[in-house]
């Protein structure tokens, strides 16, 4: 069986090589930390990754979680594992020194989250949903909620959930009908329906705090009537006790993989005695969630793509050490078989693999860098990287979601019939990933995002900012030989994109929304590959830059694999851009034209 | 839970309007059948997947196959539906009359199976590969082994199995090890150790009869040494009595999916008393295989775009009743939600689905066409089709299976956090239909046999073949004013496609087989979307001719939804030939270049 899950040479590549994270240290706020803290840190997180994590991969899988007497059960690790993660500073490492934190660049922090979704990606969302919880307290809650829950949220002895689907409101979330009625003791009173909640209730805790979302009673209609609130599972009386809160799990679900973590259906105010805590101001809730929801989405990026790199070590231990067939030019069966990565179309099904991972996680590191950069710069710098963040979130939620779970799949298929069966892992990687696409907004919603916000924000400033980022790499490509073919096919598909945005902003203008948004789907898939396409420009560089510098010849292997790579991107995924752009460019609205009863028979 | 799995009508278009079944009664051979005849077996195979087979398509996944004490067992209403198919003429529908069979051209015999397929995948396995074995036994048996096997296995008392794959010899069949010993007595010894035998044990039947591949000892090496043996779990004894025949079960496979018909190990010849018979002639054993192979392949691609007909549906039925959001031109919040189905989003996702199945099944009846003709037409019209069914197999095993997986993955999609659940069917359809791009062939062995052995047989005949069905299609096309642009695009792409030939078959002359074939599986998919392009124009053609015939109202909206589809699957999924053909035409071997330890790290 396979025991890679990473590659640490890959981390250090893109941290130290591609995104330079020690340049962060010049910075006041960072200036603590230096290379071989990080190297500590990182190292401390793969030992945690494959003592705890790992070994249980496949037995959180076998035992899903279940209820039992009002409680769900999970695996018996998950107490160890939010102990050991609240004990090791893990929820916390993001966090300030002044708030007993790690001060952890984000670059640094992300990537030991990616780590730990490699090993097990159930087994990471406990501490990681944890995490997004608190911080959501830490930022908009008051002093009294900070210090009720943050502290015992980071020391994992609480989990933290994001509370906002319900049963008629999936991606809707203007239709909430959980209501919160205010009382003149300071807390709300909330009754309602939650659906989906992962780690919404366990035993691996001792209580779990639910940021909610809800309307109090007059709220206006729609997003604009939504507000947040903590709302503990149980909470604390007046001796200091925890009570039950009146949130009940009227369900666990029965799931296709990321069977490790719990989802639940919640019942809350049956009794009329829940409480919850505004946080921040009444119908702000939505505004305030999508600090904690772009955190998310940019997290399940990086546990796809965590998800999909473990895989990826899998099919390729498999594909070293399978022998079958003989090499196309050599059939003479007297000889003997040779190791099925010596073929080249299973080669193309490792590359393809590689690609997708290594160009998302390059992505993911580089939305890191732009996070980092919000704690460190003032003024139009701030706000440039904050827009580039914000363009590039519905990218980095859904490139690796979406191409993960194809990466897996022909990870599967290297192993032919083995792939399908349970001896080995890649069924469980196939099961588990399929959640990527739905969870934190289906694509369909980032993609609504990407085109219907995010490219038309501030006068397409953001959109603008993207562009010019890209340039920036095309143009240091163009300084080395081996790169400029590919800094040359970059920037004509980059001028292509823009043709294409101006095209379906035109439409918007003459058709309205509805068309407009009609592909908004394809036009994410689109600027996807085109993001990831400059992504492994980026690594080309760093690339030249080392071989330039003199690398040393125990990595003239890896250097020389990740130019293969770049190769195949360029050549099998950069070209899907041309049909994509073909439909893009396209005026015929059938989709939109379309009727149900089309549908019938 | 939606209870559609097929759609009848759009079986009654491309029998009657699209394929025109009812011209084959004009041959000797079908003169005995009449429409009114296949209405009849169509109405009672869709009677039988209702009331057998779909009511227990969850059931059988969740107790899947389990071994035990020596034996498999399976769901208890596998024996039934193994009696039912029996009894009913289910599993001799296309035997001739002359052997008590039905007759039944493919065409009907094959939609029949179909319809099971879309009911439950896993419960007609069963009958289907029983048939596969018999009639190989049929057709290259002695008159002794007919008597003694296939009427019991058209009775459905006994199960036939494919027994090809061994533990070092996936799809490399050189290496099969399973030795054939002579004796006196006209049967041979057989020894070895298969894998991946699907039915190739269970409680459900009296009898296994296995059509095993061997090598005779003192054979030649490589495919060459290969023959081919009927080897039955139980032989027939002196005195009639059924005694075990040293075949045994040395493990079930736990799997992804299609659990509810077992996959297993067998042990052959462990005591030295395995007893085969020789089929055909020694060493001749691949060549006749293929013949069960070819069905088996057509027969995947079968189940695999039934299986994603059926998730289809289901998802269709989702889409109709789940009211969610609002139309994006009329989002005001105090209007009531909409049924998903009116999101463009939606629709695209299920025009998606249903452009790949509706051109797949046309595809699969092209196929079933084509083997009717070989039984009624001589000569070179008879090779014409033989050919054009060789060149057709790999893309109507493959397409389906690939894209099959996709469908159904967006099938999914369409039920966001529902479809990740086993409340509903897709989770299992997603599961079940990853076997598909594997077993009978994965898709990397059909696009080498599609580029490197079909495109180029007898000089490239079959391919010209191809090239000419397809442009007779678009010249049909042109006749209607709604199908010219279609028609026009389809040439295009067919010319290029040409193109993309000659210069792969450059490369074989210049570089050998290892450049020629490493990007056979991009060839695979490109000459699949261009195949379904040809069969959504004959769709068209077949639609516009119903509609000039005066189509009844009630029609209407069925002719318009095929329109919706074929124009979908121009605008969405043709231009994906752009990117294909651009890496084809490309020269960058570096899949073949590549070398194992550029993947290191």
């Amino acid at each position: 069986m396979a025991t890679k899950f990473v590659s640490e040479r890959n981390i250090e590549f893109l941290l130290y090589e591609v995104f330079d994270v020690e340049s962060l240290t010049q910075y006041e706020y960072y200036s603590e930390h230096n290379r071989k803290m990080f190297d500590m840190v990182l190292k401390a997180a793969v030992k945690l990754a494959k003592d705890l994590l790992f070994p249980i991969f496949e037995e959180m899988d076998r035992s899903q979680p279940e209820l039992v007497d009002g409680e769900v059960r999970v695996h018996p690790s998950v107490r160890t594992i939010m102990q050991e993660f609240g004990d090791g500073g893990w929820i916390s490492s993001r966090v300030p020194f002044a708030q007993d934190g790690e001060q952890l660049p984000s670059m640094v922090a992300d990537i030991c989250e990616f780590i730990f979704a490699s090993a097990n990606y159930s087994a990471h969302a406990y501490p990681g949903l944890t995490f997004g919880a608190s911080h959501l307290i830490e930022s908009f809650g008051s002093r009294e909620l900070y210090d009720t829950y943050v502290p015992r949220m980071r020391a994992g002895q609480w989990q933290g959930t994001m509370a906002l689907t319900e049963p008629e409101a999936g991606s809707s979330l203007a239709d909430i009908t959980t209501m919160a009625e205010p009382t003149a003791n300071g807390y709300y009173r909330l009754k309602g329906q939650k659906v989906f909640i992962s780690a919404g209730d366990h035993d691996g805790v001792e209580n779990v705090v639910h940021l909610m979302l809800a309307k109090i009673e007059g709220a206006p209609a729609g997003v604009k009537g939504i507000s947040l609130f903590v709302v503990p599972k149980k909470r604390i009386d007046d001796k200091g006790d925890l009570i039950s809160n009146d949130v009940v799990t009227s369900g666990v679900y029965h799931k296709l993989g990321y069977r490790g973590c719990p989802i639940v259906q919640l019942s809350i105010g049956d009794k009329n005695d829940c409480r919850g805590w505004l946080v921040g101001e009444p119908h702000s809730g939505l505004k305030l969630m999508f600090q904690m929801m772009n955190e998310a989405r940019i997290g399940v990026g990086m546990g796809a793509a965590a998800m999909a790199t473990a895989a990826y070590y899998a099919s390729l231990d498999y594909s070293k050490t399978r022998l079958q067939g003989r090499k196309l030019s050599r059939k003479d069966p007297g000889l003997p078989p040779v190791a099925i990565i010596e073929h080249a179309d299973v080669k193309r099904m490792l590359l393809f693999q590689r690609a997708v991972i290594e160009g998302a996680q390059s992505l993911l590191m580089q939305c890191s860098k732009f996070v980092d950069f919000q704690k460190v710069l003032q003024g139009e710098a701030l706000e440039k990287y904050y827009l580039l963040l914000e363009i590039l979130t519905p990218v980095a939620k859904s490139y690796p979601s979406e191409m993960g779970i194809q990466s897996i799949s022909q990870g599967l298929q290297c192993l032919g019939g083995s792939g399908y069966c349970d001896d080995y892992p890649l069924e469980q990687y196939y099961r588990d990933c399929r959640i990527h696409p739905i969870h934190e907004g289906t694509t369909g919603i980032q993609a609504m995002d990407l085109l219907g916000r995010k490219v038309i924000m501030k006068n397409g400033q953001a959109f603008l900012l993207y562009i010019n980022e890209v340039q920036d790499t095309i143009a240091a490509a163009r300084e080395y030989e081996g790169l400029d073919k590919f800094a040359n096919e970059l920037n004509d598909s980059l001028t292509k994109l823009q043709e294409v945005t101006r095209h379906l902003l035109s439409i918007a203008g003459q058709n309205g929304p509805e068309a407009f948004l009609a592909d908004a789907t394809l036009y994410l898939e689109y600027f996807g590959i085109i993001t990831i396409a400059w992504q492994w420009l980026l690594q080309g560089v760093a690339v030249q830059k080392s071989l330039n510098n003199g690398a040393k010849k125990k990595d003239l292997n890896f250097y020389e694999g990740k130019m293969y790579t770049l190769r195949y991107f360029f050549a099998y995924e950069l070209p899907k851009t041309l049909g994509l752009a073909k439909r893009l460019m396209d005026v015929d609205p059938l989709t939109v034209e379309m009727q149900t009863e089309h549908f019938n028979e």
